[in-house]
C-alpha cells in the first residue's frame, strides 16, 4: 500500500440491517465510487449473496467479516438474528471509530424494530454512538448541497416538544450548526431558526419568546442567527441564511427530503468523530428487488470522507 | 356585453390591506389575465395610485368603488384605517358571494394585526367567511399543480394540537379532500394521510390509532385513503396519490410552499362557494416596492375561474 493510499481517511461502513436495503447500496455506492479506503464492518457471507444478486464486482476483502453471518433470514421482515447482526456491526464499528482505526463511520440503514429484538434500548443509532463516544449531547444535522438544518428535538412524541425548546437548547443548536458552517468554510455562516408554531409568534404559547431568548444567547457567542422565521417561509429564503435550526423532526425532515431529492446525508455532530448516513431508512417494501437507489450513500460517503480529510489537516 | 362575457362568471377580489402586497399583485395579475369578469372589491383611489406607480393599465372600471378610501396611511406597517379597508372589502365581499352577485371570491393579503385595529376578531379570513355563509366546518386546502393538501387543524398553537387529532376531523378532511378531488375528475382519488409523530407509529401518544380510526371511518364512505405515513415520506411518494391530509399547519404548508414555487393557492372547501386566496402575507417587507410577483394570485385567479365555471356546468 502506497504512502498516499495511507495517508487517506479510512471510511468504515457498517452494514446495517441485511434485510433492508443496507447492502445493496452500500454494494452499488462503492461501485460507482471506487472508493478504496473503506472498510465495510458486517458480514462477508451477506455481502458475497448481495453481489451475487446485483452483479456488482465490488473488491469484497475490504468486508472486515467482523460479524457474524445472521444464518436465513427473509429479506423486508423485521427479525431478531438480522437485528443481532446489525447491532454487531454498530458495536464494531464504533470501536473501531473510537480507537481512530477508522476515520469516519458511515451507519447504513437499521430496522428499529429488528434491534429492539435483539435487545438494543437506544431511541436510534445515534444515541447510541452518543453514548458509547462518551458525548452527552450529539445534534442531528440533516445535510442536502442547498438546505442544511439541525434539529432541536428529534425523536419524540410531538406533544411532549414544547417545554424541550429552551434558550438552552436552541442556542446549543445554533452554535454546533455555526461552527459545522464554519468548519466548512462559511466565515460568517449565516443561520435561520425555525420558530415553533404557525406564523412564529401568532399563536405562541411563549416557545417564541424562548427561542429569540435561544437567538440572543448565540450572539452573544458570535453566531449570526435570524428568527424565529415562521418554518414555511424557510421555502422562500433558502438563499439567505446557510443553514437552519429546525425545532421538530417533520420541519426539518419535511424540506431536507424534499430538496434533498435522494441524495441528503444524516451527519451526527458533537461526537468528536465523523459520522454520516443516509437520509432514509431500510425500505424493507423494495428490500432484495435491487430497486433500490445509491444516491443517499454515495452522498454519505462523499461528505464522511471530506468531513475526515478536514479533520486531519 | 355579449351573451359569451356575460355567461362567465364574475370573479370578485377583494383588495386585501392597502399597506400590503394586495393591490399591487391584483393588478399585475390582471395585466397578464386579461380578466374581464371580474370585480375588484376595493377603494379606486388605491388601486389609481397603485396603478400610476406600477405603469400598469388595468381597466380600473372593474373596482367597484364600495369601500371608503384609507385616507393617508404608510405602506408596509400595520395601520387601523388599512385594518378598516381590508375589513370593509370582505364585508362586501362576502354579501356578493352569498346573494351571487359574484360566482366566486379571491381574497387578497390581510394583515392580522391591522384587521385586530379595526375591531376583527376571527383567527383569518376563512373563518370570518365560514360564519358570514353559515358554514360550520370549513376546511383549508393549499392546491399547488402537484401537491394538494387538506389541514386537520390550522392556526393554533402547536402545543395544543394534539387532542384535537380525532377520528372524527380525521374522516371529514379525507371526505372534503376527496370530493375536492373527484370534482377535479378524479373519479377515484388517492389520498395519503400524514402521521402527527415523527416516522409515525413509533413515537406516538395514540395520536396515529385515531389517524387510523378516522381512515377507516372515510373508508366506510368510499374514500380510497392510506396512512398514517410519516410525514416526510411525503416527498418521496408525491405520484402515488392526487392528494395529502396533514394534521397540522407546518407539515401542510411546508412542501406546500416548497413545491408551490411561488404559486400556490390557498382554497376554503366547505363553504359551500367557491373562494381562494394566494398563498402568501401581505409582506409588508417589500410592500411598495414594486417587487411582488403576481404567481400566487395568478393562480388563484385561474382555480377559481375553474372552480365558479365547473358549477355551474
Amino acid at each position: 500500500m502506497s504512502y498516499k493510499l495511507r495517508a487517506r481517511p479510512v471510511i468504515g461502513i457498517t452494514m446495517g440491517d441485511p434485510a433492508g436495503i443496507g447492502p445493496e447500496i452500500i454494494l452499488k455506492a462503492l461501485s460507482r465510487l471506487g472508493l478504496k479506503a473503506a472498510r465495510i464492518i458486517g458480514s462477508r457471507a451477506v455481502f458475497e449473496q448481495e453481489q451475487q444478486r446485483l452483479k456488482t464486482s465490488v473488491d469484497l476483502s475490504l468486508v472486515d467479516d467482523a460479524v457474524p453471518a445472521p444464518g436465513r433470514f427473509t429479506m423486508g421482515r423485521v427479525q431478531k438474528n438480522c437485528g443481532q447482526a446489525a447491532l454487531a456491526a454498530l458495536e464494531v464499528g464504533v470501536e473501531l471509530l473510537r480507537t481512530g482505526a477508522i476515520s469516519a463511520m458511515v451507519t447504513a440503514p437499521v430496522s428499529k424494530e429488528s434491534l429492539r429484538l435483539a435487545g438494543f434500548g437506544w431511541p436510534g443509532q445515534t444515541e447510541f454512538l452518543a453514548e458509547r463516544l462518551g458525548c452527552r449531547r450529539p445534534a442531528m444535522l440533516a445535510w442536502t448541497p442547498r438546505f442544511k438544518v439541525v434539529f432541536v428535538t428529534i425523536h419524540l412524541p410531538l406533544a411532549l416538544v414544547a417545554p424541550l425548546i429552551t434558550a438552552q437548547a436552541v442556542a446549543e443548536k445554533i452554535r454546533m450548526l455555526a461552527g459545522f458552517l464554519r468548519s466548512e468554510g462559511r466565515t460568517k455562516p449565516r443561520i435561520g431558526v425555525m420558530a415553533f408554531n404557525p406564523h412564529a409568534t401568532e399563536f405562541s404559547l411563549g416557545e417564541e419568546k424562548r427561542i429569540l431568548a435561544g437567538i440572543r444567547l448565540a450572539r452573544r457567542s458570535g453566531a449570526q442567527a435570524t428568527g424565529p422565521l415562521p418554518a414555511d417561509s424557510v421555502a422562500l429564503r433558502l438563499r439567505e441564511f446557510d443553514g437552519f435550526v429546525a425545532m421538530f423532526h417533520d420541519q426539518a425532515m419535511i424540506p431536507a427530503k424534499l430538496l434533498g431529492r435522494g441524495r441528503g446525508v444524516n451527519v451526527t455532530l458533537g461526537l468528536g468523530r465523523v459520522r454520516t448516513s443516509p437520509l432514509h431508512g431500510v425500505a424493507f417494501d423494495i428490500a432484495g428487488t435491487g430497486q433500490a437507489s445509491p444516491g443517499s450513500m454515495i452522498a454519505a460517503l462523499r461528505l464522511a470522507r471530506r468531513l475526515a480529510q478536514r479533520c486531519r489537516q
